[in-house]
C-alpha cells in the first residue's frame, strides 16, 4: 500500500462530509440519480485502473498469507466492475424516498402537522473486505440524499480509494461537492474507533461485517447505529402443518444458501407430528448435520445429540438441531429463549396457531407457510439491501433506501401562540 | 434509606423484566388499561404510605444540604400523588398503539408481507430525581406493551420503591406478572453502568436528565437508546414577515416558559425587517437580556455583544442572542450550523421561503408561522410525552407511545420456496 503523503484526520474528513450532506441533501431527484448514473458510466471507464489498484492489494494480500476464501472476496475483475456499475444504474432507476409525507393531522388550533421523510445527513458505513461495498454503500446513501462516509479494511484500501475516486468525479461532474462521498484512509485501529465517536458529524452507522466490528461497535460507538445481526433462525413444523409444504420448506430454507443469515439453523416440530416427519426429512436433508433432543434421536438413529449450545448456534453451514416439542406453547417459548429475533417460520394449516405465533414470536420477520430465504430487501420489493436489522429501533428487518431517511415534522400556522 | 436486606443484582432484575414483557406484550388491551387503572386507584389508596416514604427522601435530602428547588422537584403530596393517578387513568383511554398495520403489499409470488405495531420488549427508563416519573415512564410502557425497567435517583429511592411496589401490586390484581415493572434499588454508579448494558434483556434505554447522565449514556450504553436532546431554538423572521405576528411568535417563544427545550434562544432577522422589528421587538422583550452583532446593536444600543459561544448556547433562561441576516440562505446556514437540530421556526408570508426553510432547515420540527412552544407531544397530539427526540434514528420530535413500540414483518405465504 502507498500511504498518501499527509492522512487527513477523521474529524476533517467527517466535517467536509457533513458540509457536503447538506447539499446532497437538498439536491434534486434528477440530480442525484445523474450522479449514480455517471458514476455507473465511470466505474466501467476507469474498470481497467481499478482493477490495477485491486491487483496491488490482492498481491499484497497474498504476501501476507491471507486465505485464498478471503483472498476471492477481496478479488475485482472486469465483469465485478460491471456489475458495481449495474447496481447503481438499478439504485438511480428507484424511485426517490425523500418528500414522502408519511402522516399528516390538524389540531383543534388549526396548527396543521406533517411528517415528511428526509436524509439522515452522513450516514458512515464500516465494512470489511468486499470492495464492491464501497460503491454499493455510497449509491444508496447519494439515493437517499446522504453523504456517505466510509472506512473499508486496509486489506482493500487500493480498490476502496480507486472506486472513490470514481465517485467523487461522479459527484463533481454533475455539479454536487465530491465531499458526498469522503473515504477514511487510515487504517490504524485507533483511526476506526475514532471514526464511530463522530458525534457532531455522523447521523448513522451502519458495520457490515463479523461479530468483533460488531462487538468494536457496542464497546466504541458514540453515534447512532444499526446492525445487522446474526440468524439462529427456526422453522416450526406445527401438528396441522401440510408435511409436504413443511419438508419443502425445511429443505429450501436450511439448504438452498446455507451460508447466510436467513437460512434455517433449527427445527422444531410438533410431537403429533414428529414421527410422520422426522424420518423422512432427515432422508430429504442429506449432506446435513442433523442433532436433535431424545425423542427426535428415537425416530432418526443417526441424529446425533443436540446440546443446549447446539440450540443457540447459527451454524451458517449444512448442520441443523431439531427438537421435539409438545404444543405451540413450548415452540414459542423455545424460539423466544433461543432466537436471535431475525426470521422465524410456522408450517400450519391452522389459523389460529398462525395468528398466535405472529403475535407473540419475538423476531424481526415472522412467516407463516414460507421459506425464511424470502427474507431479503430485493425479495420483500426493496430494490437491493443493505443489511438485515435485528435490533427494534428505527429499522427492523430488511434495511432498504426508507431506513436511510428519518422523518421530520413540518408545523404550519397563522401566528399561533401557545397561552 | 433503609437498604434491602440484600440488593438484587442488575442482570437478574433486568431478565425478570424480560421475562415479564413476553407476558405483558401479548396481554389484551382491556387487561393492560385494566393494569393502569388499578395503578391509579392503589396510588389514591396508598397515597399517604408514598408521601411517608418520600418525606423520608426529602429529610435526607434536606440534611445532605440539597438546594431548595431540588428539594421541591423531590417532594410529593397527596395532590402530586393524585395528578400522578390522574395521569395514569389518561394513558389508559388512550387508543393501542399495538397491533397497528402500517403497511402491506404482495409479491408476485403470491407472499403477503405486513409491518404491524409491536411491543420493544424491555424499556429501560434511567432518570433524575422527580419521583413521577417512576409511574409516568411506568405507565407508558405497559400502555404500550412493554416492561418498565426503572433506575431513578438514589435520592428519590424511598419514593421510588413505594411508588413501584403500588405498580407491581396493580399488575397482579389483575393477572400480569409483577415483574412488568422492576426498579433497581443499587444506587451505585457501577449499578447505572451495568444497568446500560444490558444488552440481552433491555430492548430501548431512555434517559431523562441532565447533560452528564447524557454523556454517560453515550460513554456506556450498548443498549439501543434513545436521547432527548438540547433546544438551541431560533426564530427567523423572514423580509416577507408579518412584523406584529412575527413580535408575538418571538416574545411567546421567549418568554412564555424560558427554562424549556422548545423556548427560543435565538433571534435571527433579515436586514430589511430589522430596523422595522428590532427595536419594538426589543421593548416587547422587556426583562430579557438581548445579545447580537454590530447590526443588531447599531438598532438597539442597550444590546450586549454576542460571541460565538451565544449563538451556540442554550440560555433556558431570560436571555436572547440576536443575529441580522442578509439572506434565507444565510438564514437557514447560521441555523443548520448553530441549531440542535430540535425546533426552529420561520415567519413569512412568502410561500417559496417557508416551503425552502422547511425543506433545507435539519431539525426534528420545523414550524412556519407558529411558536416554538408547541412542540410537545400533547400539543401535537400525542396525549402525554416521554421527551423530544433530536436523534434522526427511530424517533425524532415529540416521543408518545408509538415510539415505544417497533414494527415486525409478517410474511404469509402458502409453501413458497425460493429459487
Amino acid at each position: 500500500m502507498t500511504a498518501p503523503a499527509t492522512i487527513t484526520p477523521v474529524p476533517e474528513l467527517a466535517a467536509r462530509a457533513k458540509a457536503a450532506s447538506r447539499l446532497v441533501g437538498v439536491a434534486s431527484t434528477p440530480a442525484r440519480n445523474d450522479a449514480l448514473t455517471a458514476a455507473a458510466d465511470l466505474l466501467v471507464a476507469h474498470a481497467e485502473q481499478i482493477c490495477e489498484a485491486n491487483a496491488a492489494d490482492v498481491a499484497r494480500a497474498g504476501a501476507e498469507g491471507t486465505p485464498a476464501h478471503l483472498i476471492d472476496r477481496l478479488r475485482l475483475s472486469p465483469a465485478r466492475v460491471e456489475a458495481m456499475a449495474g447496481g447503481l444504474a438499478q439504485v438511480a432507476a428507484w424511485p426517490d424516498p425523500l418528500g414522502q409525507v408519511t402522516d399528516g393531522w390538524t389540531r383543534p388550533n388549526g396548527l396543521r402537522i406533517e411528517r415528511v421523510r428526509a436524509p439522515l445527513g452522513v450516514v458512515a458505513v464500516i465494512y470489511e473486505s468486499r470492495p464492491n461495498v464501497t460503491s454499493d454503500a455510497a449509491g444508496l446513501c447519494l439515493k437517499s440524499g446522504n453523504a456517505a462516509f466510509l472506512r473499508g479494511s486496509s486489506s482493500a484500501m487500493e480498490s476502496n480509494r480507486a472506486i472513490t475516486a470514481v465517485m467523487r468525479e461522479a459527484l463533481d461532474k454533475v455539479g454536487l461537492p465530491p465531499d458526498g462521498v469522503v473515504l477514511v484512509e487510515d487504517a490504524s485501529r485507533a483511526a476506526a474507533v475514532e471514526f464511530m465517536r463522530q458525534r457532531d458529524f455522523v447521523d448513522c452507522l451502519i458495520p457490515r461485517g463479523g461479530p468483533s466490528l460488531i462487538q468494536s461497535v457496542l464497546d466504541n460507538a458514540t453515534v447512532p447505529y444499526v446492525i445487522d445481526g446474526a440468524g439462529n433462525c427456526h422453522a416450526y413444523v406445527d401438528a396441522a402443518a401440510d408435511l409436504d409444504m413443511a419438508l419443502g420448506i425445511v429443505v429450501n430454507g436450511k439448504t438452498q444458501r446455507p451460508s447466510v443469515c436467513n437460512a434455517l439453523e433449527s427445527l422444531v416440530i410438533h410431537s403429533q407430528a414428529a414421527a410422520d416427519f422426522l424420518p423422512g426429512a432427515a432422508a430429504a436433508l442429506d449432506g446435513v448435520e442433523l442433532v436433535g433432543d431424545e425423542r427426535a434421536r428415537a425416530l432418526v438413529p443417526s441424529m446425533g445429540a443436540a446440546s443446549d449450545a447446539d440450540y443457540a448456534t447459527e451454524y451458517l453451514d449444512l448442520k441443523m438441531s431439531v427438537k421435539v416439542v409438545d404444543s405451540l406453547s413450548e415452540a414459542i417459548g423455545h424460539i423466544n429463549a433461543t432466537g436471535t429475533g431475525h426470521s422465524e417460520v410456522i408450517v400450519t394449516g391452522d389459523l389460529a396457531a398462525a395468528e398466535r405465533f405472529a403475535r407473540e414470536v419475538d423476531a424481526a420477520v415472522v412467516l407463516v407457510n414460507a421459506s425464511s430465504r424470502f427474507v431479503d430487501g430485493e425479495e420483500f420489493g426493496f430494490g437491493a439491501e443493505i443489511g438485515i436489522s435485528t435490533q427494534k429501533l428505527h429499522a427492523r428487518g430488511p434495511l432498504g433506501l426508507e431506513q436511510l431517511t428519518t422523518l421530520k415534522f413540518v408545523v404550519r400556522g397563522d401566528g399561533q401562540l401557545r397561552g
